[in-house]
């Protein structure tokens, strides 16, 4: 795989990943965490979730709650180490921007969620024009 | 080297990073710092930071504050993935707590920061009695 198509395979899970957070779809949302590696996770000021199970259980509280807001991403760069992918973005909840770091790993030919530790941010720089949301 | 050396080498390289600090060694800790990729940081409240210059320009400039207070890690935790490496841990500032994410990437026989992010958190779990610090 190119390293251009391999960058866009680890933007593409990382869309994936806020799509199934927005659209509260957890079995979807478990499918993109690996199951080969311990996966790890910090939601804002919560502790260190370590293991599949603490931190699956914490996407579903966090899902099942029917007033979650929705979750925009926004401005994500991707950066690959190997087998290990980087993704670097912001996150926009009602208006608030968190600024999260998502970790995958190559499993195949796809990436597979690790790690997530999202966290309080000023706001994200513009929307570059590709970025712009195109009506459908 | 086993899993074990190599996770503890981990460990070390996240110690060397956080004496650093401490120390308000710029010298010490841009020597921790990847040269061979490009790095990444994300400090509390900041926007996302990309590359050698910005990060090391950022670290420069709070390790330059006089009045920067110590800080502690605490129940750092190691997570190797082939040739990347995960430290997770709590950071102790004057009593308030963050939780930080740093990515190192094997570099030779060391780990090498690529990644830093740090956010609020509740306190970190109480020490175990390994990680009681010892008299000098």
């Amino acid at each position: 795989m190119s390293a251009i198509a391999d960058r866009e395979a680890l933007l593409f899970a990382n869309e994936a990943f806020y799509q199934a957070f927005s659209a509260r779809d957890i079995a979807a949302l478990d499918a993109l965490w690996s199951k080969a590696e311990p996966v790890l996770c910090i939601h804002p000021g919560w502790p260190a979730l370590a293991g599949r199970d603490e931190v699956m259980a914490s996407w579903t509280r966090i899902l099942a709650n029917p007033d979650a807001p929705k979750i925009e991403c926004r401005a994500p760069r991707a950066h690959v180490l190997g087998d290990v992918g980087l993704v670097l973005c912001y996150e926009l909840i009602s208006g608030q921007a968190l600024v999260a770091t998502n970790v995958f790993r190559r499993e195949g030919r796809t990436w597979k969620l690790v790690h997530h530790q999202a966290g309080p941010a000023p706001p994200p720089p513009a929307p570059t024009p590709e970025e712009t949301p195109r009506p459908n």
